[in-house]
């Protein structure tokens, strides 16, 4: 089983990595997809009249600042737009997908962050009308038997608080947890990045391969959402998973040139077998 | 199991009908919910500078018309925003509600309108890029594997052509198809009128009862949408559906005044069992 996550960023390309999951399945192999949907989110709410606003906490992590209206517009794009739009690619290549969100069945359980602090220009600020949440846990039976029948889950970055609130969370970390939770053998994470950079923006400088152990170390070189997806990464490698591999998804096959070629940032994970070297 | 229709009309009692949903689970008695959005595609496009259109046929049915765009708004607000948020709403009532659209595991399939006959102005007019199509099936396997673990099915109104594209379909016809393929007995279609109405609008003219072999003739007291509710209530009822009650979501306790009090009108089926008798 292998878990994908397809990144909510422009320039990705949707028919080739809808393409590969058909191959991986008709290759019999289970394919579970998580997947964003920040860029359009960016859109719709411009169109909406109420613009993004993005907070940053003090240890330099950026995220959406999801007031009611917020939350009610990214379900509506993520949920809706996206997550549909990427069942109906799926489905045309007779992929049997059913989309799901967090709150479906509490296939993701979070926990809201009620108090959560920004920092302005240098200023602490203290935000309460915020649904950010934090992945807490992935509900396995209904994957599982939606897996056991044949389906192909597509996930959308939305989780249940424990009031039974929607919240919005971060779908590399909702990514991590599914593949942990599944106990797939890889974690492909897609965006329209290379993989990590040791000189972003500059593509020739990928950092090939980082050895579980040392991924701490490597969040220096880590810029914007490319910290969170190291974060999801070494979640899904301390809960088993053996492989996480940050890869380009704009070109053609970008899942199979991951999954065979190793193209992009590969995370090898001991899982009690040894890792392999890292030649970099 | 009973099988709800939740009308996308506007002033429906949410709150109220999800109580409801959640009572009548918690006396075992198992639900699923289909829903329509048409208020809010139509507030949702005109926000989007893609204001909605309607086309009239010539035998005086209105349905929207679909264009891609249309139809990507429509999936977005039905199986983003208003389900989800309903999907919210039963969870916070415990009810373990899992929303799904006809494009999910190709839950509902349909058929393309290919050629769409339009009246306007008493013109005929022939449309080809409509997106808008005719409920054909209901698979029921991914609804009774979540019905069996009990998980309550919510159910936006798209369904999936045979090219694999998504389609934009009338809910009405979708819960009469979801009751008839799972045996329901009863089918209540909630909208934001009290019933059928003699002299539409004055409320106090509701047709409480009608005999299923009388419903083409009650046809011609339908306005608008209440047209499609006849029309869905008879498939129901010819598919086996004991009894349809077309009845107010406005209200409190609405669905369990239109299951326990008959509040609205109810068509009978005779399911082998003779009809009761209609005192109107």
């Amino acid at each position: 089983m292998i878990v994908v996550k397809i990144g909510g960023g422009a320039g990705l390309n949707l028919d080739a990595i809808c393409a590969d999951i058909a191959s991986l399945i008709a290759w019999e192999e289970p394919v579970v997809v998580v997947h964003g949907g920040s860029h359009e989110t960016n859109i719709i709410s411009e169109k909406l009249g109420h613009p993004p606003r993005f907070i940053t906490s003090p240890s330099g992590v950026q995220s959406r600042y999801t007031d009611r209206e917020t939350l009610e517009i990214f379900a509506m794009v993520v949920a809706g737009r996206v997550n549909k739009m990427l069942v109906e690619r799926l489905q045309r290549r007779r992929v049997n997908a059913v989309g799901l969100s967090g709150l479906d069945g509490r296939l993701v359980e979070g926990k809201r962050k009620e108090v959560v602090i920004a920092v302005e220009n240098g200023k602490k600020r203290v935000i309460r009308d915020d649904y950010g949440g934090m992945v807490e846990q992935v509900n396995r039976t209904l994957l599982q038997i939606l897996l056991d029948q044949g389906f192909t889950p597509v996930i959308a970055p939305l989780a249940i608080g424990e009031r039974g609130e929607a919240l919005n969370v971060d779908g590399d970390r909702v990514a991590a947890l599914v593949a942990t939770t599944l106990g797939a053998r890889a974690l492909v994470i897609l965006s329209n990045v290379p993989g990590l950079l040791r000189h972003f923006p500059d593509e020739s400088t990928l950092i090939p391969c980082i050895p579980a152990d040392q991924l701490e170390q490597y969040q220096e070189y880590a810029q914007g959402r490319m910290k969170k997806k190291l974060l999801g990464a070494g979640e899904a490698i301390r809960g088993g998973v053996r492989r996480v591999i940050l890869a380009d998804g704009r070109g053609e096959l970008p899942l199979l040139r991951a999954l065979v070629e190793e193209n992009g940032t590969v995370i090898w994970g001991t899982n009690g077998h040894g890792a392999p070297g890292c030649a970099n």
